[in-house]
């Protein structure tokens, strides 16, 4: 049993932090939180071995709920187009160098190293259309010691012919995911339309059933634009709205998450609410693709969970960190465009999101409450800061500039499910 | 004479970059160049020393027209409180330690470092009413290698009592400013009224006089917030708008600087144009502070002259790349809300912005076209990409990666007037 020493900050309610400075972070040999302890109330027992981290922050790890893995290499590039040219011009013709197994290895061990590098414990992922490359993407996961929920993406219509599956193909895909990583004890598997306009009814149909079927998540996409919207509504014209498409082919429930949500309808919320979906916000990709601004406030305050996503390529980082400085900054255009009549998000509320809420996901994960998996990251702000203070107040303080001003290069140590995670380039 | 062997890549104008692989820029012994040229046509001339730069990337250099020095240390903190709350309780206490010279000379330091580690070779730098701090700004600032316009800050109403000047002081300290750096040859001195609401007519008077008397420019703060606007009018309630006040007091003209611009009125953004005024958009602030986004589309349309600022500590960061990716994420919220119908700034009006149009400032700063000084920075992209082409829209998506993805670590080297400046920690 190991008692991680150090200032712990975490969001057990996205109302406030928790804030212990030199306080204990008790953590079973199983890798389960048991207990926090404030500075002096740490039991004296044979059985706890002291992990000392100084004057350094001890904060859950993050949690990247939409990404798409065999993007990385477009990070930072053709910023100036709109979603649909970019998928095309930049997006499909990536993806598509995925058939090549080498490729995908050179790549994803890159992408692996990056999420660890940024402190992001746990991933909602999508690969792509092929098998073999996602099956590496798994082992590269499984090998870093981090937990990722991963896709084989679905798509068979208004899609490259290089990059399409049938549906057939798509089904066997993650039948034979599911049977390469099921020794794997946090690497899973998602099911994975990649959106609407690329999944013909029939292939979100029996990607449905085999959700059902084997008890897989879903992940896909939701009102990123209008445009995409519109072109939706005419695909699947008997749908009240974009979610009831989803909605009507059993794709969404509880375990679902649903990237963007920048343009929901009061029926796509109610939808959201009535399964209980889980909407990722993905706010620097909704900046650089011009998307809009998401109504996050709005979604809250109606009861939807929401987590965070990086969403690259879109997202031009890969930091959960730098997602929160958005998703705050999002949500201040709207307040000052409402007359500072809706409230902005709170640090608490975001770091909850990357956290907690994105967390929940994946099981127990993203607080130090008792009974959660140690999913942890120590970051040295010496750097940052000169007067190391450690009042409450005072720590909050450097967390906000860590998260602000800090890189992954503050991010000393990295922990997932209690076991020490290295970052290696 | 020295010729820099590199990727070239350039903005003589807001709408493209001009781009050269493999070229030189001629540069003459006084640090001003005399030409481009093209991978082999460069003169075969015995007075001409090349400077090999091999696979890097060679651009201008950044230029940042809206810094406040004294507030480093709140960078990155207290990010949920709104402009007014946020000077009472962090700015203006912080700022207030600038009476200790020793305090000063530490922060200035370090301010000065980050600004040449981002890149920054010339910036328009708010300081305190202190005048001994700020003779060690200037001085910091010169030994640096750095070009900078330098400001004692003028304010004598609705600000703390140990922050206040009077008109007598605020014109000595300028003075005194002046005198100090009189020998150097590209550390400057501004007229620097806080803001409107800071500044009696008395003091806002007097400053123009100086300013006229010693031909100074003049920087200030304008339609930042409307609560602040609102303000403006009830102490200044012969003005038509905000910046009526500054140009009735005789504070506007060519060489006037005018942080934000968030709510320009109609007669605002005449006022700037007739006189020639530049704006700077400060977007990374705007959106921290929950100030709005300032409608840079229409200021250009306008004819406005539009340089860009960090203004930390409103700003996190102290870097033009991040502040151009702001100013284009910025550009595209209100794209998006516009039904797309207008359109967000490019990649090359932003780098235009934050070299060439804020360099004007500061004489021909900012370009490599002929007679320009030689200010420059040194990339080297190869930690970022995998093939390292070299056609034109290779080297365009380069720029574009390093700019959205990369950091102050890719930099270099940095060239202020064909001087190498030198980062030092």
């Amino acid at each position: 049993m190991k008692a991680y020493h150090g200032h712990i900050l975490f969001t057990p309610t996205s109302q406030q932090f928790e804030i212990i400075a030199n306080g204990y972070v008790l953590v079973d040999d199983g890798g389960v939180v048991e207990s926090v302890f404030a500075a002096d109330a740490l039991p004296k027992r044979d059985d706890i071995e002291v992990v000392e981290l100084g004057n350094k922050l001890l904060i859950p790890a993050m949690n990247d709920l939409h990404v798409h893995a065999p993007q990385l290499a477009n990070m930072g590039l053709a910023m100036d187009m709109p979603l649909l040219p970019w998928l095309n011009k930049y997006t499909f013709p990536e993806e598509a160098k995925f058939a090549d197994e080498d490729y995908a290895r050179k790549m994803y061990s890159r992408f692996v190293s990056k999420l660890v590098k940024h402190g992001t414990m746990r991933a909602a992922v999508f690969a792509t259309v092929h098998t073999p490359a996602t099956l590496c993407l798994a082992d590269l996961c499984h090998q870093a010691g981090i937990g990722a929920y991963i896709g084989v993406v679905g798509m068979d219509r208004n899609s490259p012919d290089n990059l399409r599956n049938t549906t057939d193909e798509a089904i066997a895909s993650t039948q034979a995911l599911c049977e390469h990583v099921s020794a794997y004890p946090r690497v899973k598997v998602i099911i994975t339309p990649r959106f609407v306009p690329s999944c013909s009814p029939e292939m979100l149909t029996a990607l449905a059933q085999q959700a059902r079927e084997l008890n897989l998540p879903i992940q896909s996409h939701l009102c990123e634009t209008p445009k995409e919207i519109e072109w939706v509504l005419e695909l699947e014209p008997q749908a009240a709205c974009y979610a009831d498409v989803y909605h009507h082919y059993g794709l969404l429930n509880e375990k679902t998450l649903m990237a963007h949500a920048v343009y929901p309808s009061e029926k796509d919320i109610e939808l959201l609410l009535q399964t209980r979906a889980t909407v990722v916000h993905c706010p620097t990709s909704n900046c650089n693709l011009g998307s809009g601004i998401a109504p996050i406030r709005q979604l809250l305050e109606a009861g939807v969970n929401v987590a965070m996503g990086t969403d690259v390529a879109a997202g031009h980082h890969l930091s959960m960190f730098r997602t929160m400085q958005y998703a705050i900054q999002m949500s201040k255009v709207i307040y000052a465009q409402h007359n500072r009549e809706v409230s902005f998000l709170s640090l608490p509320e975001v770091f909850y999101m990357a956290t907690k809420g994105g967390g929940k996901f994946f099981g127990q994960v993203g607080s130090f409450e008792a009974g959660y998996e140690f999913d942890a990251l120590v970051i040295d702000d010496a750097a940052l800061v000169d007067t190391l203070g450690t009042s409450p107040e005072q720590l909050y303080e450097r967390l906000e500039r860590f998260i602000y001003t800090g890189s992954e290069h503050q991010i000393e140590r990295r922990f997932c499910s209690g076991r020490e995670v290295v970052f290696r380039v």
